[in-house]
């Protein structure tokens, strides 16, 4: 193809959206927000709100869901999560129950972290999880600097399929928490930090380090790739 | 306590072996052999053999094996993955059966590797994987630059509960696997390389980055993390 | 030369303009718009294209667009690829034909990106190919995670004369184009992509280390350097 | 497959010998012997002989070529090098006519290296361009600190299809070589160096970052790389 | 200076010992053994021997034991901690009594460590302490990834005047130490760890940036600063 | 919880105030200002003022000021070391007697920096230390490239019973102030410099290997972590 | 001395004019101007001129300009160097023969640099020479990618008692510039490039690995430097 | 030139000997003697002592003394500066009197180290300097640790034509010289340390950063450069 042809092979662009991936997979097309020029954004919004009856965007600034409310006026955002969603009316609340008809266990996951400033990423995870259609129990505030907050929590996270925790500074929360239950852990460093934490570097090589077994990393502030695997390994636990 | 105090405090050194792990975890006490004095990984190969009937080992060296088989000599050694085991003769052959009682699913994970280098690496996490009582299916040497090799396994592939993927040198393997199955895929970037793979710091840094969802990163080489890993999720997709 | 010498010594600044360069080398000039001050830049166009006849510029903002148009009004520019330029009215459009004046055989560039996001890049290298004269195919968001719409395009990439792999995050494309044709690849990594991407650095380290044949690398977001080789490969190819 | 049927799947180990590579691509199969277990390389040598009536080995040791030599007495080894090689009696030495039969021009290759250091890696780029069965004009010890060299050569760099230019320390022979040529300059950084060289990777970074035009990378030390894309380049050229 | 009179200025090769350190900082002086030529090294310990009636060195190997032990038969080695030392017949067994003769307060340091492997740092810093006159309580083997242990010996570790947290891998403990005291903690990064982990550069950078208040770090594997921090320290509490 | 329990969950947002800390470990609690939400941080500065009868806040920028400001009007803005607080009528001046209430020695710490440039960090240091009850003795402008500075103050060094030395650029300061006190000197890392200061990684690296005894090592710009240290050593040797 | 007292300490804030510094060293004190506070920078500049008559800063911005104008008219400030001075009217342009009044032999330092991109640089280092007295010859817009132009200016260099090479991107500008001349070159990295340029880290890599004879290097960006050493060196020279 | 070709190409192996040099450049050819073949450097050896009656080589280890002792009797080898070298019995001893024939100047170098461990390298800068006539006041064991020791040196360093500073671990002895002096420093880096020392890296940073003027730096390690740096200096100084 030469420019004008790539210009024009479809209607939002450059980019072909993946629309059949759910039925696939079993996980509906999510949008990373950041960086995506305006038209090209609302395009796509409006293409899987029209095909999907509901449309899911991570890392959306204020700009963007002020730019995406004026065309589809019942989208929601989340100021902490940065989450900018449209829910149809006739779809399930976040519950994926489509994806299989067989009766359920009743499985969640917990989300932990260390300071309120990781709060956003562990709410990138908590809703993405959520919107996959997992149970997701949030422990926040629970860093090791005050050892008795994570351990007072001991019970619920024991009782999680999955958990996630996600610290930036230092991030020794995950090899805590590895400490304490049998099921996976998932890792996220944040890049909440200053001085030699390196944009969460730190935090990432402190995680991948873990001497606690049972502990998986993702990238740093990926909250959403989280809350995508600790649903992959609930719907595992769940069936 | 005082050094003395510490060097008499039990009968194999210095460390508390945490033989009561099995119960609380699920998972017996794995040894990381690489680095032990001689003495001091003895002890802990005839405490743990006593106790437990089975002992296992990682990142044994040959030296390593002929130490412990002049005292028990039905230890085994795989040069390949450096595991060294004694499996008790009442033991049942690496399944975990004990662990839980019910009728179970008939899962499986999938070890992938990139190239004949790596393999040292996948069969530390098969292996592992097979101790605690996981069924594996290796699929090996079927890096990306050779696509159609990892391609004619994708029926294999999705079938597993959760896919081990171990490659050095640009560790492009887990972008395509994760690309390819619906199931968590466990990245695991080895040291295998040279120049500008800076001891395997390079295939992390791919896998951390990975465009694709569901991938989760362990440590270099760490073989052993990702069979303990994959056999927490498999355990939940079996039950 | 003294202070006011340097800044005397021509018409357009301090820099001596390389206006014998396309004789020499088969190339004309092209300006790295990108942090060159205003009356220096318009300088330099309004002095080329009274010379050649046409102006190619890369990594040009929309300010300098407004700045050049004030006096060249014919000038163009992409927001995509951030080119400015000027085509003069008898120029051949792009075509190199003066080069050499032989029949020479019918060949084209590949060039493939994996996201979206890395578009920009892409068409820095492809209308700097264009602009020398090279025919390009563009093959766009192709990226690994989803490998058959790189395969889907196999018999392309193969014709080509040499392929420019365009990828951020992991930048595992090129490694997977690298295995599927026997012409040169010529990688080039992106910025796009967040947490330990590192600007980039990690997808140089991909391709870099690239298990795959065949493969060489340019600096981060160096799509002029990548359509610039690539012209240069395929007038050798096409001679 | 389980472990026991990995071992037991070919007659050479784990890896599956791709040796229909030569018709698929044009480029017979070459071996990196580093790391190589004994056993295994004997294997693949006698393997390999057997089909194609010649073998090529990469970063082979003395250790390597002893254990060849006594099964294949006719084995031919360089220590500057370290190319193992077994040249079948009915080869055309190193000719790769039978790739394509057309009459073909009279092209080479230059293979360029700073300093004395660097000359096992040039020679690695130069003999396994041979091997390929492309020319190769050999210009070593010319580093930039005695420019005077590198002018002197400058006819000849210029008449080449491709320049590899290897260099170790600071490894600013690229871009003086970019500068001559108007054809593609294939960078090979070296390990070469002490103290801030980080075993070549600040080589590197001067080659990624160079300024002239033409110019692509290699990873460090990556002779084969380079004599690989050049004959890529070269054939090209030929046709 | 010219080079003979440098080697003959004094009898000791060409270093100036610093035998008045003592009384000018209550220090005696302490000799890092590790890379020291074998006369040189010699020639320190009876220099000292004669003058102090003691002599204590970190970073011994056993052929610098052997070596000072043909000459000074009543010197002691430690292997662990690497230590080699001699205590003469009238010194008052490592108490640094002579220091300040006023009643002191009864204090002491804790030092703790993570794993099995931390412990030779951990006891370069107990015994350090120790010769410099500090009364020592070790808490080994009281690794993050099993809180209990540490958690069950929080009444000593706050009764220190100082602690001491050894740790190599991800080197959290020092973060949940220092959440549990309220006198300082020196965090004492080591090297124990592969992958990742750079040679203890991971868990340096998680010592820095802890969350936790109340934590000052040293180099990696600084054993012997850290005894000598926390000597410091304890003398201020002791008075 | 889920998020609306979470928000709900206390009456600043989702932070759990730890206002019984001054009596655990005799430390009131301080606020990291930078990157706080607005008015989560005026619900702190609220709730903090009615429980505790004084605020302290570190990073402040001039805008909290105003926020702050607004509501508490008595509240004190520092630009220099940017320190937000507000002191209550009845409290004690900054002294923190009621910590303990037998007759203490009369000690006090030195705050020493390299340049005009790192003064912001030293003064966080010392208000901090001052705000704990710390008498502080400030040692400005003493960078090593003019000695005669630092020498000048020696008998004040010494008699201090700790020394917080600030340094950006190349962070020397550390190593000559620890070769002339007897007593703790905690280094304090800035990211004053440019070029390869790397924000201040060169100075934190020069401290972290300093040749001289009793150096520690806080993170880059953390004047706040210096202060609490040295008033933990202070209040020891106070006793 | 505690906060008020620093801050009342003298007539410009906190820091200590070093005003007999050019009777110490031959220099007379020059001040950083970027970062500075405003009302202290005005300071400096009043306080300076009144002593010295004339007052010379570097990395000075326009506001900063702005600011010293409003009250100091005659100063003068050079966009491209960022040079912000006031020469007073008995000064001697510039000439530092106050220094020694003995007759000197006539000599001058040569400046190069690569591209128009270093001027700044350049310039700074020129400038700064000047201030102190050198004659100074520019070469500019010499980069090694068109070799011909640094050397059809090889006499000019040979004749310099010191040649300062200011490059960014790869830098190869010293090595080249080091095998030309028997003099010193100090090498110059510049911020100058993107991608893996890292902000000059890379350039500086360059410089310091360099394999020419003669080189030495300052920071990056650090014209002031570089003009400072090459003005010690001339003096040596002009004696 | 083929292979071949290279190998015949001259009787010492492939390099090309810079025997004119000398009286080029005014300094003789200096071999590098670490990693060169036994062969290769033998034929140096005795190329260079044929033609230019003397021989000096850097980085030799004691076996290539042996080897070349076995055919160049007179050969001398100091174990500390790791120097090989062959004066003739004509040569003056050192002295560089050749050069240049006017009556000179009484200057000379000081050359000054942190600790004993980095003698090794000032000895290779001090010979070196030596070598080329130049003369070396040595001034050892003045780390900054110690501050007094190179106070009380201050008078010497003052009057040296250049000072060149030896340091490794923290590297600051540099800054303090720097501040002391009026003429130039040369700091040189050692890869003495451990811990995150990175090889030398840490030092180089800190002499890179320094806050004092008139320093430049040269590689880790690299004596010889820095004795050739100070040469050229003194040389200029001289005349």
């Amino acid at each position: 193809m030469n420019y004008e042809e790539v210009k024009n092979s479809n209607n939002i662009g450059y980019a072909k959206l993946d629309t059949d991936r759910k039925s696939r997979t079993g996980f509906p097309e999510v949008i990373f927000c950041e960086g995506k020029p305006d038209e090209y954004l609302l395009n796509i919004y409006k293409t899987l709100l029209e095909k999907d009856g509901r449309v899911f965007g991570t890392r959306a600034s204020e700009e963007q869901y002020e730019l995406i409310k004026a065309e589809i006026p019942e989208v929601q955002y989340d100021k902490v999560s940065r989450i900018l969603k449209v829910m149809s009316t006739n779809s399930s609340g976040g519950s994926e129950n489509d994806v299989n008809d067989k009766p359920q266990k009743n499985t969640f996951i917990a989300v932990c972290s260390g300071g309120t400033a990781d709060i956003p990423v562990a709410e990138e995870a908590a809703q993405t999880a959520e919107y996959f259609g997992t149970k997701v129990e949030r422990i926040y505030d629970v860093g090791v600097s005050g050892i008795h907050r994570i351990l007072s929590q001991q019970e619920k996270l024991r009782e999680a399929s999955c958990v996630i925790a996600v610290a930036g500074m230092e991030g020794a929360l995950a090899s805590v928490v590895g400490g304490l239950v049998s099921n996976p852990v998932i890792a996220v460093p944040t890049s909440v930090g200053y001085g030699a934490s390196f944009g969460g570097m730190s935090a990432l090589l402190t995680m991948i380090n873990s001497c606690a077994n049972g502990i998986t990393v993702v990238n740093i502030d990926n909250g959403y790739g989280a809350g995508y695997v600790a649903t992959q390994i609930d719907r595992l636990a769940r069936k």
